[in-house]
């Protein structure tokens, strides 16, 4: 896992500030300001009800050709489900951030998070922007505000941050998340902004973005719940001077931009809500990569898996049950399930195995769980929390 | 709901004892005699991986014609993933009650539960069957003694009955099921016993079995999570002399077994591990009816729905938020959804309501919520309960 520690890179400006948003009074109105010319890609959810903002930021995305100046971000409300008049109050706060930065509006880009069903209170939003416009900074400290202002129930703030060498000049990456409920494969309530320096144009942003996202974001879970508002979106300002254009930057570009995804997935998982262990369930030898990830997903929301991983218990045939439900025609002779380096169940026979070793493995922190399918080559690595009693009182009282 | 009151229909006699396979020392020991020519039909669970007594089970039904003498079933032990061993052990046992009763061993169908991939512990079984052989009654205390004795984390036994009035002639139905974890459509840890005195064929008997499970036992959840060792079995002894021939009292057969299967399923859900609330809900305007269930599916096992409904917690967004994300293309504009009796989501906006009455309505041990999709004229009804800590607590804990 990354160091969490960042340094925005050239072209971009942070700032936060509370506007009452939140009840608790805490930060939860942040924006970023690029630099002209900044260009970007965007992943959104793939809920079918989505939150103002999404229908928005998609707009945007399209009417400006992915040249975004600023991101405005909201936390506390996710303004979804708010009818039409939901709609309007994100237009609003988008056209006031155009109008306060002398920028058009549709290269601004808004985000929300926060609970579904309420009205987002645009009034207090509109009122504290000329004080969050005026006071935007390209320092580490600004973006760590940035990156708590736009928590929820997360309990840590989440960032990343990665430079490489090409030649004598650098490219810097950096990335913020938030998220630790309704988190899911396919993006889920996880607000991501990823910030570069490099030269670049929005197509191949965003297939960078997407072969990033596809192995990390793409395979965690805290909850089996996707969000409504989920956006992962990826800024090139272009101060480096350095295009993404021979191979070799190409790779090393991707593998920076994987790293950064990876080191926050990794965040979010592990900050997800009421999680003590998290689970690296390593599916291996399955027909397809698209198979190995069913399997992974399935093990992943599985309530008696993630129960068991709570109470530190290598109960094997819940995986193994899981395995079998999820509509893979696997073959349970052919299966094996390891817990740390033990093997637990092989091709369709318990093992001896060392129950405390076991234990021990589930009591770390991070475990890696082995499942090999016989089915095949493919794998695929899907990373997820345990189900704590602690999940249970945060979301039983959350709206109450 | 049926009032937990059973009546053995005739020509069926029960048993159980505590052969020492729960920790507890409690009753875990249990066989069910049925008269020469009794027949039958079997649902299994659609788990990939399967345990030795289903594997069994699927065999005797095929080799005897589905003409059964014995259940013989433990609780305590799954006897799955235990390999070849543990079809031995189960053959083993099968064979030793054959033995005892002078019945064909293909005439014995043998069922278990509760935890995988221990062992079962053969001997303890063989050396009571004698005992357990030897007692078997047909009174109303012996069939609840057998309820009792196939509980594992079961808080309460669950029972059924219902009486056909015939002319002058009646016909007997009693059901006797166990299941509170690992409860999911498509059948999961769930064993369910029904009995009747009623002349019928095996064919008949699997056609009004599929069509009651259909519409009860494969639209209720608590956990999502699918069991290896499922079992819906249902007897005819023929002792009546009724036979389900004329149109009327197929009906009348249909409705009774309906309910029978609604009444069990009902107190199941209820007695979920944890469970403090039960949700029904009603899924209308689906496009068609697996639609619907897919959406009640979704809904149902939302952990943030469910730990909303623990928090008696009007949330209707988190509804909105896994109907989007199951899958069906719906649109949001057309849905609306309903707590009780009141609106709390209309086409697409959120709707004025008394948050006191729907937390009222989500405090009562059961509770109605309704969706209207917008999409056609297809429904379903899908029963769920909350999500607590107690869950987590029970799942946590459960073999170490």
């Amino acid at each position: 896992m990354t160091k969490p520690e960042i340094f925005p890179p050239a072209g971009f400006r942070f700032s936060s500030i509370a506007a009452g948003i939140k009840p608790s009074g805490r930060p939860d109105l942040a924006l970023v300001q690029a630099s002209p010319g900044a260009s970007a890609a965007a992943l959104f959810t793939q809920n079918r009800v989505v939150a103002a903002p999404v229908e928005i930021g998609r707009v945007v995305m399209r009417s400006s050709h992915a040249r975004l100046r600023a991101v405005i971000v909201n936390s506390g409300n996710a303004n979804c489900a708010t009818g039409p008049a939901g709609k309007r109050a994100c237009q609003r706060v988008c056209r006031e951030v155009a109008r306060l930065l002398h920028i058009p509006t549709n290269q601004v880009f808004p985000s929300s998070t926060g609970i579904i069903g309420v009205p987002l209170p645009v009034n207090r939003i509109i009122e504290k922007l000329p004080e969050l416009t005026g006071n935007s900074e390209s320092t580490p400290q600004a973006a760590r505000r940035f990156a708590k202002a736009i928590m929820t129930t997360d309990t840590r703030m989440k960032i990343a941050f990665e430079v490489i060498a090409c030649g004598a000049r650098r490219i810097s990456l950096a990335g913020v998340a938030k998220g630790s409920g309704m988190i899911h494969p396919q993006l889920a309530t996880m607000l991501v902004y990823l910030f570069t320096d490099a030269v670049a144009q929005p197509a191949q942003l965003e297939r960078f973005l997407k072969a990033a996202c596809d192995e990390t974001f793409h395979c965690i879970s805290v909850d089996g719940d996707t969000s409504t508002n989920d956006t992962v979106l990826l800024l090139a300002s272009g101060q480096s001077r350095v295009a993404l254009r021979l191979p070799q930057i190409k790779a090393q570009f991707q593998r920076a931009l994987h790293r950064i995804c990876r080191s926050l997935a990794d965040q979010i998982v592990a900050d997800g809500e009421g999680v003590r262990h998290v689970a690296r369930f390593e599916i291996e030898e399955a027909g397809s990569r698209s198979e190995a990830r069913r399997i992974g997903r399935a093990i992943a929301n599985s309530l008696l898996v993630k129960t068991a991983l709570a109470g530190r218990d290598p109960n094997w045939g819940r995986i193994l049950a899981a395995i079998g439900a999820c509509g893979v025609p696997v073959d349970p002779q052919r299966i094996s399930i390891s817990i740390g380096n033990q093997l637990v169940y092989r091709r369709g026979r318990p093992c001896h195995f060392n129950l405390h070793k076991a234990h021990r493995v589930l009591s770390q922190p991070a475990c890696r769980i082995g499942v090999e399918l016989g089915r095949g080559t493919a794998r695929a690595v899907f990373t997820s929390g345990d189900l704590t009693e602690e999940y249970v009182r945060i979301n039983a009282a959350y709206s109450t």
